[in-house]
């Protein structure tokens, strides 16, 4: 007999596949094919918990784990918004706050709503655990691009100069990291794959 | 300037990348293609989360989430053992460990020894969070084949019997989630998917 409880949570885990369906424009680093949410949130959590001693602060690596976790789940609902498409980012917000109040309103009241907080203090950007996290999510988007000679970045002719403006969360959230990420940018310039 | 410690975990990052290309043999919940252990750990890793107070007794939670973030790594060189072929199964153990030397390795080494030790007590099954873990990893392999009629099982004519010797470590690290799993087993019969 299957409390009602366990059967929210179950219900949420089966939601939660879907987010291995949702394409990101990134490639995988050894393959051409497009890299889906759900392995990017594995990534994502396993840098964060390789490269916390890096973060500028002591952190609470718990959280930074689950905001990793369930960060993105909005997606499922949302898609994923590339981060370079303006009109994709305009509403960005009010579609995955819907998509939040959904997907995690699957979830027992209790859990549902700290998944919420997590979501909502990653968007935040208030905690040095949300800046950490937004650091490696944008580094890891960016490591397949440098690992293919600009890859996505070349894909929609991105220039150096907005790959900087749209990655400078690193260097708030891990400036030891944003020195890394400055690094590839200057190589994507040198090696001729993006403009300056 | 990128210091070594930083280049070895980032080399280690970019290594990890490649689970994302090893298949399983278990499908998506909503979709046909295999499921990438890349994905699948992250679905492990939410899981726990998620059904973390139906352990038996309190746990460690941020080291179950270590586990099921870096258990699978081994994969990338040793591949997905079928848990029903039994002689894949037969000399698995001793290619996931040349497997963890040389992937973990990569690391600088107290971080190797770290997640070296942490795959070790997945393996071990002595502590009530590689207990857990184990029987997360189990729910949720049993989950997509739950879920699609039989699924992986009716592929590869696997019998109830069989799924529940199994999955029976379900059962050691989280009885109340081993009630659900005998539920799906017996529905599955019921309903003719699998002979007992």
């Amino acid at each position: 007999m299957t409390s009602q409880r366990l059967s929210q949570q179950l219900a949420f885990l089966t939601e939660a596949d879907q987010l291995k369906t949702i394409l990101r424009r990134t490639s995988l680093i050894h393959d051409p094919r497009k890299e889906n949410t759900a392995e990017h949130s594995w990534h994502f959590a396993l840098m964060a918990l390789t490269l916390a001693e890096h973060a500028p602060v002591p952190l609470d690596l718990p959280r930074v784990l689950k905001i990793a976790l369930i960060h993105d789940l909005v997606e499922i609902d949302a898609g994923d918004s590339f981060v370079y498409d303006t009109s994709a980012m305009a509403d960005k917000r009010e579609r995955e706050e819907a998509a939040a109040e959904r997907i995690f309103g699957l979830l027992p009241p209790d859990q549902a709503a700290e998944y919420r907080a997590l979501w909502d203090e990653f968007e935040a950007q208030e905690t040095p655990e949300a800046r950490f996290a937004a650091a490696v999510d944008r580094l890891c988007g960016m490591l397949p691009n440098y690992k293919n000679s600009g890859g996505s970045w070349v894909e929609h002719g991105v220039s150096a100069a907005r790959v900087t403006e749209r990655n400078r969360p690193i260097g708030v959230g891990a400036p030891a990291l944003w020195e890394v990420a400055e690094g590839w940018i200057r190589e994507a310039v040198e090696k001729g794959w993006i403009s300056e």
